[in-house]
């Protein structure tokens, strides 16, 4: 079984119940996320061997989050124990023309304030295929983003593919350092995941003007990101997202691949949204999935972009399907008939 | 007041909340339903005099599936206590492109056990003008399926109208095995019932090509598979809904009636799904509670798509409507507005 | 800051989960709401110094209603405790065709029997810049009307501006009471604010016939109708609301004011409807707002249709949003993406 | 099967979830109950044929009344549809020194505005065996005190026996009101229940000085109350409970049944308490099952008093229990070890 | 009325349902609390005009705090708007011999990172009776007890009553610091108030070796120890109350009040436990209640603990009971029986 | 790390909330467990490496099973999937007088039709110190009743001790083939585990007739009991637990354990319970891990003991505690105050 190392955050999401406000709730609905370890699930939930690697406070909420991510067989024997608190997010979810809102609480996290030695890549990398991380990772703090660099380091040495998910975050750090630390990760990296604003908000590339119009604009802005983002660092393969928000309820979406100088164009799904929150990690798992068991390029794109519709349809930060239900839908079963 | 009788299976229904899948469900909601059973807490909601017959275990889980339908007014004297257990069905609901699932366990409850002598048909067929069952009944066993043509030939001894819905379900039989047995109780029936695709799962009557197209092939269709029907069994009247299925949360809901050698189309409706599981059986007992009040067969056929379109909206099997919300929408007033 | 009296009812709302029907009901969501409470907690939550004036008993329940909207700041000083119960009343969703349901339990309220001499608005006034009730005040009782009628009288010795929302209710009075009462209370009123119905059911003012077809002819019938309010009574500015009802899910939503003899009409949303109640309110909430802040005739309505149209995406009568939040969403951005 | 009738009011009982205070509750759960609803669905329970005879309002809200008695098998045909709502009474729980609060909220129920010819009695009593009403129904206005004389007159001439649980509530009406007019129905009543200070409250009957002490003057001052009970009335039996209330969360539970001149005492027992509410009804339905059933006097007592105590353990006012729990409970059995 | 300041954190509390643990959670009921906004909120209960100051953050959760209190009607306007984090914490409850366990998350809080310009005590004091805060407010940071120290000197300059909860966190800081800091600030104080072990963690003061045994030593232990707290610090009172912990859910609970040179002791409660965070903070709001009101020392102490009693029986931090339902317990009716 | 083997059936466990019985059930509360489950579970929050064999349905039903219990630690790599269904029980928990209720539904669960050839024992024996089973596994039916027997002896030949609690369950099998199934595996048992009633029921083996009286002849009693075991088997260790039931809320709860020809009791500990379902189980996992570890005869018991009685403080099968807590409490802490 092909063997994935994921490194980065995890929080406790806290939500109010359906569609209540901040202001309304009374309880919280309590999950685990963040990039990485719900990329570590989505691919436990495929049938790979995945571990996610963090630092956690070894109190009774860093070990409910370390059980969150068990349950469904990721391996969490790489998973430090120390530090003061799990970061925490705040989630209300959004309805039509009101947007869902994040507040976060993640500053002095155990794995903000992680240490070099916390962690033994060469031990963690024993026997691992693939290694991922997001940009959210080394956003942390300087601290991290050295033992980021330190992982990617050890992982190129081990001859293991290294994807990273640029997603940019504000809150955590501005542009120009994001740009600055991320061009020095990136040389590592082989997969490059991407949103359709992350290529702008990291590295400042955009999308030629291209004088071609309505819907078709985008393939050919998708495609120069692509290509500048792979003559920049020589990335083998870039895949970008695109999101359309039609309201907080309803989205379009689908994706890109450039591979092999090749762009493979997914087909688009209108999502009739549960929960939106993981729809990019859920790509990128759905991503490794299928070019760690060779999928060609457009069976790759669909699978992953089946798999984040998908998503979009469950509760929680994790992608809780299975292999079969992401080929039935790459496959072109949308119709969401009974199935008994 | 009319009196009916109805014939089958009552399971037990857990389904995570909202749209938790079955991995996330640290609780159920726990209702009951079943094909016959939803038609005879329809029809009571109606104001009909409907009886439910079926076999349940003696112990408490059995007696919460008898008060779950004595609640709305079912007559439960004529079921039978005994045998060892409560059929489940586990009901996961599905959203956009995620379609909702069920998983069976049901062998070895009590009515699939049940043996002839368990019901004494003349007794129970006094002073009623209307029998109905379901093809799922005799797909329970061969055992089952004796008490039904039991139940068939007494009904018809005492000039009882009879209506089946074929409902064929895969992972109960054969498709073989299911034309053998339904090929002899439909000799009973009076009025059949099919959703699109049941006439051909069951007896292998499909529609002839016709090279009508777009909408208006389904009408013929329709119209072709119906004539079949009447043709090999010689039912009084042939009812056949489609069902298109845009996503899990949006279908569309449409019929048609065959009677007297004429053919009724109703109305069809765009619905947002709340839960459209028993969508079928509501639309069963709104044409058997038309077909008893004399209604002509576009109101007949209206009135029940109508009432199978609010079935829809409603949590759990059993439809919650009056005759006046069913006439009220069957007339017209789908908009949904606020009634103070 | 501007300091805003609502006087009207507060009634506990019992509503059950999600869409379940009053017969599936074995738990009630228990709130608070009535049309000028609702407007006292929106104007609140805009930061404005409001106040509501009511009378509550003095036991917990009537405690509770208290609480319920001292909790978003409202002044709850004015109100008086006695009588003998809170008004209730019952809300059953609705989903698509199947419309949301209101049984009202409100005879014999604390506030329907209330005596003149409960209230003191000399002292209620006191540095107050506006006043606003509802049709459905003086529809509690003859008693309640007076007690109006006398409100009006201090506010406009003070020179306190008067809005009132007509907001018609067919179960609490005829329209030819509605029309006498209204009529004499509607001479102290400046804000005439309506939905598209309640000036024909409360003064029998229907739009001209207008040989303009499709969707103009709204804005026609709207221009007709304010010009004939306006006309009857003098109002200084007249709003009134329309709402187009697809199902119960789905509405658009949008607004006119008419104000120094011109028209301004509101961008119209599609609205995918999280809980309705309450959208007239939060309409009235928001011109009051824009109107005490000097918004222009164009801002003003579209802030007040902004803020409806949130409040429709909001669980519970209360429209929970801040200026913000209305202006973000008035300026253009209703897509609905995530904030982080 | 021994037929029974009951008549009195059925309430929505609306209780904040565990031990919140109403000023925390934002939800309740929604149940129903009243006192002779609930000895007849606790008779139901011990599979006699029990049926409740109330007014409720056409609604929903009076739909699900009826229906929280069907379920249990209580017969509801005789039932009377109309008036304008149905009563209500909140419930909030104690915990150890703080008591359990009622607020009734029941002034213009469906049943206080009932009149005479809302009910047949000649119809209603045709086949029963037993009439059991408490002192509450007189209590909710003469209009109900006269349909319950017309009742008691009916029930005597077909030979019916009839009981009546004192039951005083002092927010419904005054002693000396109460007193006059149970004076009038107790001429009827063949067997009388009471709890330790009805007797005083309605007949201002105490027990006479006994220089007996400790626990046993509980039992001297019991059989004198019983024999001035059966002195003044004639009853043929008299019944009476004695609750020792440590806490709200512990009680002791006993009574004494005085018939053909003899007295015979309980066991007591001592009650972790779930839910109080409706203990004493649950006795009622305990003595009329046992007497009914030709109980000997000790097992008759023992029955009621056992039936009671597994009621304070169920939530909700209704008696959740079968004759062989009562039987186990009576015999002995209290160790409440698991049964598999 | 009296006006009563009180100054602290609140802090959003996080507690699984029920006897849930913590690694079983998967919602957290969402309450807010904290030593002075609990005595602030029991205050507004007992209809005094009790204003928290404090400091939170300007986004929804710090609002969802203000509300928390402003709801029961503590004025909020005090509060200072501003910083990063609303303090959390996590509450499992126990039972019988598993102890609750308390999971502090407030490092870096708003209130903890305040500046002595974010308060304006003299504005703050302004027509205030007394003013009260606990020894965590100062264990927060040096920054805060310096403010505390400001709010000492401002108060006592208006001849301003302070009250202090010795309230010893070994989490937050050490006995040494604790006593360098309370020393200073308890030379402003005028009523200490101390759990049985808060003189010994803070002051080292404990109780002389008495000869005495059994009951009676706690009683010398008491007056010792309180002796010599008046001795160093001049208090003009000094109250102690004593939990004697049988199980996590039954407590023995007591105190005891030294006033004017004389001992006053209160019953002493045997409590069965529903939640009893916030059972010190409850008692001194009797305290302050009772005293400000002219209670003599044994009713005072007396209404402090039968406040508290009745706290352990309330879900939350905060005391939600009223004047009258404290002096009823006090008053001697401990027994819980049901008020209608 | 020592490694621990447990083989036997997990179950999905349908419980209603709080005390509700199965009659008033319209939701389940989800949880899986079963008796060598419950051990695994416990072994791995004590920290062992503990590995639990069984075979369950390849559904979704069968997933959430497995990950109840690996996202404790507990290894689920040696678990078989297939077969047809996850057994079930309904729980109803009772309180004071009214016993709780177990309803099992069980029959034909994937374990229960497993074969020999599911499991490879000298695979899943690698590296391994302990096996544990109970006597629910063989009486599952003969074929379980083999491959248990094959497990005994492949875990003899690699010198593994083996450990069985007798665990009688009536309803699965009669007390002749539960004494003849059980004495074959018995012979390969190291340490024996029974309750009270277990040897009589299961061997026939009771205490010899003992003229000693009072709390005193459990002494001895258990004594007799445990060395007829030890007898008759050559068992190196008994352990037998003993259950005082006071009502469903409060046990006693004690053990004592016959080792190296020195019986060991221990303490005995007053429980309110909060769910008592897997007590036996938690008892007999502080006995692996403390034999496993080493403690002498004493602490072992006292370990084991402590550990269980917590477990009655946990809902749910699964024990729930560290091994600091356990040591905690067999310490002496069981005063249940709050750890902040």
């Amino acid at each position: 079984m092909k063997k994935v190392i994921t490194f980065g955050e995890i929080m406790l999401r806290l939500a109010p119940e359906g569609y209540y406000r901040f202001l309304q709730a009374d309880k919280y609905g309590a999950t685990y996320g963040g990039g990485e370890a719900n990329v570590a699930v989505s691919l436990a939930n495929f049938g790979l061997d995945a571990s996610f690697v963090t630092k956690l406070p070894s109190h009774e909420i860093g070990e409910a989050a370390v059980n969150s991510i068990r349950r469904f067989g990721v391996d969490t024997s790489m998973i430090v124990r120390g530090g003061e608190r799990v970061g925490i997010y705040f989630l209300e979810k959004g309805a039509s023309q009101r947007p869902s809102k994040v507040i976060y609480d993640r500053a002095g996290s155990s794995i903000s304030t992680a240490i070099k030695r916390d962690f033994d890549w060469d031990n963690i990398f024993e026997g691992v295929d693939w290694f991922h991380f997001t940009g959210i990772t080394p956003a942390l703090g300087d601290n991290v983003a050295d033992i980021c660099l330190e992982a990617c380091k050890a992982a190129k040495n081990k001859g293991i593919t290294i994807s990273c998910d640029l997603n940019y975050r504000k809150k955590l750090w501005s542009r120009e350092h994001a740009c600055k630390i991320m061009s020095e990760l990136c040389k590592y990296v082989d997969v490059c995941i991407a949103n359709e604003e992350d290529a702008s908000d990291v590295f400042d590339i955009k999308a030629e003007h291209t004088n071609i119009n309505g819907g078709i604009i985008d393939h050919e802005a998708y495609r120069d990101v692509a290509k500048k983002l792979e003559n920049k660092f020589g990335f083998k393969a870039v895949a970008i997202t695109l999101r359309s928000s039609i309201s907080a309820n309803d989205n379009k979406w689908a994706a890109m691949l450039y591979m092999n100088n090749e762009f493979y164009f997914s087909k688009s799904y209108n999502i009739h949204i549960i929960d939106r929150v993981g729809g990019g990690d859920s790509f990128g798992a759905g991503l490794i999935y299928s070019l760690l068991n060779g999928f060609d390029g457009q069976n790759a794109i669909e699978f992953a972009v089946a798999a984040s519709c998908l998503k979009h349809t469950i509760e929680g930060d994790f992608n809780m399907v299975t292999v079969d239900e992401v080929l039935k839908l790459a496959g072109g079963d949308g119709s969401g008939r009974v199935q008994r």
